[in-house]
């Protein structure tokens, strides 16, 4: 039995070693079009910075060991041209022939390619780079070493985007990003990646937002409001999509957004053909739909059940759920499920908190703080989905959160999780918990919040704005045109509201607020709480903000 | 309507605030024996030590706060010394009085005591403590200021005699540890303790097991095996029982090991009553039997939750599942779920996999070993239990087991966690879908393993023990008698093994080993793997390695 396998990275060199774990007859070949397999694809930004400072470091596996312990035959530089689907053979073309090659099981994990989009200058120029294999990082590398490159652009801030934007930046460049949509990193949130853009500029990086490249020239970039930023070196991050020419050409049947179609076994419209890897669309765990995740975990995974499949065990793909993490300088932004924006498209109805904490016991030192936001249904109890940023700890909790919504645990589940704690590691009561607590006293109606981008207009339609923090903080900073009650004095000055007017309260984060909200309501006064507080507020409104 | 709640830290004052939040009427008195509530009990040990460099950190919230905030009646120094239930009141005892006070429902929230052995010599030296609270911690700070301390001895080897350990060595005196039991850390099994024993040892702590002290004296413990141990100053952490006095003498009905029996509404056999922490018994998720389990994350749960049944909410205590963690110096040792230990004495049918891989992906600088080992029935896939350690990620990944534990996700469903990963934070095979792998290796019959503990036996009845690492690595190090053919060359060297033993593959790991089982099954051979390599049975066997 002979199997192939069309691309040596995640999907495929899984696959490949697992067939051989289990099925020492079988002959296994790995075609790889690059000159590397089993190479560290996630780990390729942090070479341009040296944070990883050898280049090997970047090339997990050799094939001569893959070739000894796993009797793997791995054809790199080999890029297979053609399917013949009737002939259970593919076409081969390695640097000095064109050969055919005849399959039992073929497994397709060519992975994703990157979008280049058609502006003006974009192919006239040889310091405008894509970031997706060896041979890329070592282009840009090789770029820097033998010019003069000051300034670097960055065209997209999704993961990649923003990895290599840090990586250059701590290179020595003079770094800008920019990006088409009102926000970077679009797993997340607005309110959640703003965060992120101001650790970026923080750390000083030019980030612009809601524009986009129109044209490339030598030194510079033409965004499409007419300004042109300086840019020696240009990196093009704008996304993803399937790499499906071989599937397509041999009359493979597509998916979504022309991926590689698979049932539950990976088996393409071919029976002996299977896909696997960025190439796929597959299920959401949630909403049961066809989706593109293009990461790392589940294209391991599918390349592993894919050769469990093959050998004849019982496997099926159970679906992804797209939990993913990257780090921005000193914090990480991580997120797990449906955000706001999807939920939205998908018309479902949810509610949202967000929850301010420290990601260890605040008395312990080098506390820091994180926030995440949980969206979920209030009837069912229902995780959507969550997201989180802080300087430690935020893998962690998003990691939990991604395992309950996997487990189907509901919001009534998350005060029940036991989770460890000694003070160098969390809390007694941990964000996870927090969260679960917050979101139960909203489906319990014990809280009615209203969300950053609510609050204008109930302003406008005549709320009365309190801000129950000290005075100090008050006047360092606050929402203009709030009052200032601390909670301290808050029972014994009432007579200072409006008993006709809807009452937000308000603080830092959103925990004192919600301590006033039950004050005020049980005195039988209309209120709501500003979920996320000034936080989230602050940073999403920035010119709303005054100080004494 | 007035609650009064006995004890002032975790559970009781989690119910007194949550009771504020839903009753502004009610009156709530907190009566707290000793001079602080909300104090920072985890926190303790690391006030000696300085590493929590002020004592006020230590108080997490003071009652001029708690009082204004929430409107609490806090009363310190004040011992509830009797409940009258038929009257409903219970007698106060404070600096200067004796009073009664009514109450319409009582909340016991009396923690636990340190056990105190009568051994000969113990109550008649000034230098000997405890660690429960502000007073004890200040005593010992005390003592060691005002008195020549150069020698420690910490009695009893658990969370906070280890943490203490490390805590007083730090602050710079020499110190011992003695554990009656064979090993420190009792949440954990042996072979995962020893490396927490060894941590121990290579700071510089003189760890004694085995042994229990049998004599006090002014500068020195003797123990059970007639030796002297230096020590101007004892502490004494031996373990803790049910503060059960107030509940035993009002008559109130007992669970196990002198707990206080609560329903799973809180409620003793007093329908006034309630109670909740270190004092009660609760259903251990798993097993569904009565447990204790004195860890500060129940205890603030459930005293939000008896706050809520009281007024009204619909709640109950879904049990526990005990997860912990401790900081060892350098390392992180954690559990959760059923131990080995445990799982026997229940007679529970279990298999074993101990897996070690790094924290995030070896290719990403500073990358750390961990170890995990994970407890599960073959058959049904449920995860009884979970257990790990190392220097970086282990709350993560324990946390992540006990939500997996409490959703009753089986070894199957761990594969398919889909956990974040970036280079600085995790691996696409994250430490839980390898479990889940090696777990189901097993499950499926790819693998059978053999335990640390069971080689001996194997080789005894003449299994061959070939050791796959490289050949440097088995010339550095292997157990005696071991059979060296890397891994590499098997293949070429299946002649070389004798068909008629059993053959017991080995590694650092488990890994390589595993690999090298299945191509020696594949050809015919009878079988098995030592689980978790030389990493495990090496630290447990010491005097059965050699070298070259």
């Amino acid at each position: 039995m002979r199997i192939v396998i069309v691309g040596g990275v995640a999907g495929g060199m899984s696959a490949a070693t697992r067939l051989r774990r289990l099925n020492e007859m079988a002959e296994i070949v790995v075609l790889e079009k690059g000159p590397y397999v089993s190479f560290a694809n996630c780990g390729l930004p942090y070479y341009i910075s040296r944070e990883i400072p050898n280049r090997e470091d970047l090339i997990v596996q050799r094939p001569e060991v893959l070739n000894t312990r796993y009797q793997l035959d791995i054809r790199v530089k080999s890029e297979v041209i053609k399917i013949n689907k009737e002939d259970k053979t593919v076409v081969i073309q390695d640097e000095n022939n064109t050969y055919d090659l005849a399959y039992d099981a073929l497994i397709l994990s060519p992975g994703a390619k990157a979008i280049i989009p058609n502006i003006k200058g974009i192919h006239e120029f040889n310091h405008i780079f894509s970031v997706r294999n060896i041979p890329d990082i070592d282009a840009i590398d090789n770029y820097i070493k033998n010019n003069e490159v000051k300034n670097a652009l960055v065209v997209g801030g999704g993961f990649i985007g923003v990895e290599m934007a840090e990586s250059l930046h701590n290179k020595g460049l003079k770094v800008s990003l920019v990006e088409m949509a009102d926000q970077i990193l679009p797993p997340l949130d607005k309110e959640m990646a703003v965060h992120a853009q101001d650790e970026l500029i923080h750390q000083g990086i030019n980030v612009i937002t809601s524009k986009a490249a129109s044209e490339f020239k030598e030194k510079t970039v033409v965004l499409d409001d007419g300004r042109e930023i300086n840019a020696d070196l240009v990196i093009l991050s704008i996304g993803v999509q399937p790499e499906n020419k071989l599937a397509k050409d041999a009359g493979l049947e597509l998916g979504i957004k022309g991926s590689i179609k698979v049932d539950a076994n990976y088996q393409t419209s071919d029976p002996n053909i299977y896909a696997v890897g960025d190439a796929i669309a597959v299920k959401h765990s949630i909403t049961n739909e066809d989706v593109l995740i293009a990461l790392a975990s589940p294209a391991n995974r599918q390349g592993r059940q894919v050769a469990d499949i093959i050998s004849g065990i019982e496997r099926s793909n159970k679906g992804s759920l797209g939990t993913s993490i990257v780090r921005v300088f000193n914090q990480a932004f991580a997120s797990t499920g449906l955000n706001q924006k999807q939920l939205d498209a998908l018309n479902y109805d949810y509610e949202t908190v967000h929850v301010t904490s420290t990601h260890h016991v605040s008395y312990f030192p080098n506390a820091m703080p994180m926030t995440f936001k949980l969206l979920f249904n209030k009837d069912t109890g229902v995780i959507y989905g969550a997201q989180g940023f802080g300087y430690e700890g935020v893998d962690k909790r998003i990691d939990v959160l991604a395992t309950s919504i996997k487990a189907k645990l509901t919001i009534d589940d998350l005060p029940e999780l036991e989770l460890s704690y000694a003070p160098p590691y969390g809390a007694a009561k941990d964000m996870i918990n927090l969260l679960g607590y917050a979101a139960l006293n909203i489906k319990e109606n014990l809280s009615d919040s209203i969300q950053w981008s609510e609050l204008d207009d109930e302003l406008e339609k005549g709320a009365f704005l309190l801000d129950v923090r000290d005075g100090v903080s008050h006047n360092q900073g606050h929402i203009k045109g709030s009052h200032n009650i601390p909670l301290h004095f808050l029972r014994c000055r009432l007579h200072e509201l409006p008993y006709d007017q809807t009452i937000i309260t308000s603080c830092a984060s959103g925990q004192l607020s919600y301590a006033a909200e039950r004050i005020l309501k049980q005195s039988g006064l209309k209120v709501k709480n500003l979920d996320g507080g000034l936080r989230i507020y602050g940073k999403m409104k920035p010119e709303n903000l005054g100080k004494k």
